[in-house]
């Protein structure tokens, strides 16, 4: 692939008054950009969806997004990926269209329907609450991982260690799944960048996926950013138990994730943490677990 | 409307070894949230697309998505909008769903063909920058608007002066739509909030075409966050000459800026900022307006 970054000539301007921004106060020098094209996604040569992504892992990204839309939920179900040619106007193979070949008895989407729907949000119909309860395979509602209230608060951190891309752009979202071991230890399983936050999601799901690894019990996704209702449902889709945002989650994404039996946890700052459903899952280390009621 | 922000009860963990945290690590406290809703925008009663948004001026929403998608481009296409009746388990009318009427004249889009379009990128192929190269009514190419470096810079502080809702949940995006004066003075035209980017930026576009404002010349739009291709899109169908990020936009974002001559600026910072496209529209405010080359 190879195409993650791309380095752009820019003109930096620089008004902060040293005598190099006076003397200079517009430099041009190269900077590094975070790649975004278009990735064409066909079921058997039919086109379902087109998303604008990073390219890199785009196998484990059509995989995830098919089962962020409920089209699969095991890896038998996905018989091959493959690149279609597709060339720009130099005749440069763009890898930017994948076909996808389902096994015969997989039911396909209904694409002679006339509405649109959104690849950053995955639905289509005003109660989406109970769309997405009703087509996971994979409820993480079971799943009694315990979750040590430090180590998840530490996987912000441990995410932008392991984000190679993020230092160079600026401008690149990451997911990064972790396993919670027995001993309140975590491991990172799989690290995904992506422009958009909901492709990053699809790449891990996609990995996981193509890994036979789902439904993920016992793991938690940390993602850069803010928590959406979208993010939510992939990871519900997934059976993920456990879903940490850097950020804020939304209103529906703290709803869906209480309907759907997930754990989630926005602001995580290392040195403290909101979780705004499923706190069950989160264990503190001290015997002061018990909640202290303060007034609205 | 009054749903921008929702309270939520959730569980604050602090771990930063202060006595009152060794107290109480766990506190049980009111939150605010970012409201955030799926709208079902129709077109004479035929569902066209669902998006996530926060709810409030959604008729601006709407016609902008409208203006975003190449189906309409000025006020008089757009005949009316109206909510219809979508209710919650309760009874309450939601307010997700409108219906725009158009002007008989306006090509619907083609909505039998069976490719799904994504609300967040708006494009429907390979060579997506042909595309919307095409579908423009409003090329910002000419707009020979001069925008003073210091002024330009400083937009993100006026954005988020300007943010009501930002101080409380965190999780907003916003778009403000700048008019430069002959005077090198920015008047703040309109601001819009969302917890999606994109809805923000259409709420602007949408309040400018009913507004009679488009093609929208001699303007700055300021987002937060990031510049995707996206986001240059919608700006270059609104014929704005001028897109500036609080941080870093994708390569495609930079190329179609370039392509459609919009000036791209990234990283405003108050004291600096990065022009990716179109650097001839900015005013250095010294004589030293001229690059100077610095090794890549």
């Amino acid at each position: 692939m190879g195409r993650v970054t791309q380095r752009r000539k820019v003109h930096k301007f620089v008004l902060d008054g040293s005598p190099q921004a006076l003397e200079h106060p517009v430099r041009f020098k190269e900077d590094v950009l975070a790649v975004e094209e278009p990735l064409e996604i066909r079921l058997g040569e039919m086109s379902f969806s087109v998303t604008m992504r990073t390219p890199g892992d785009d196998f484990d990204l059509v995989a995830g997004f098919l089962v962020s839309e409920g089209i699969i939920w095991e890896p038998g179900q996905l018989i091959s990926e493959r690149f279609c040619s597709g060339e720009d106007e130099n005749g440069v193979q763009t890898f930017n269209v994948v076909d996808a070949q389902l096994r015969p008895d997989v039911e396909r989407p209904d694409t002679g329907r006339n509405v649109y729907t959104s690849s950053s949000c995955g639905i289509c119909g005003t109660d989406s609450i109970d769309a997405v309860r009703k087509s996971s395979h994979h409820s993480p509602k079971e799943d009694d991982v315990a979750v040590p209230v430090r180590a998840l608060a530490a996987l912000p951190d441990r995410l932008r260690e392991a984000q190679a891309v993020f230092d160079k752009t600026g401008g690149v979202h990451a997911a990064g799944l972790f396993r919670i071991h027995d001993d309140g230890t975590t491991e990172l399983l799989c690290l995904r960048e992506d422009v958009g936050r909901h492709n990053a999601v699809d790449k891990v799901v996609g990995w996981a996926l193509r890994s036979g690894m789902l439904p993920l019990k016992g793991t938690v996704l940390q993602v850069s950013g803010r928590a959406s209702f979208e993010l939510v449902q992939k990871a519900a889709m997934a059976g993920i138990p456990v879903l940490a945002a850097v950020s804020a989650p939304s209103s529906l994404a703290a709803e869906l994730a209480e309907e759907t039996g997930i754990t989630l946890a926005g602001f995580s700052r290392g040195l403290s943490l909101n979780v705004y459903a499923g706190r069950d899952r989160i264990v503190a280390e001290t015997t002061e677990a018990t909640p202290i009621i303060r007034g609205g």
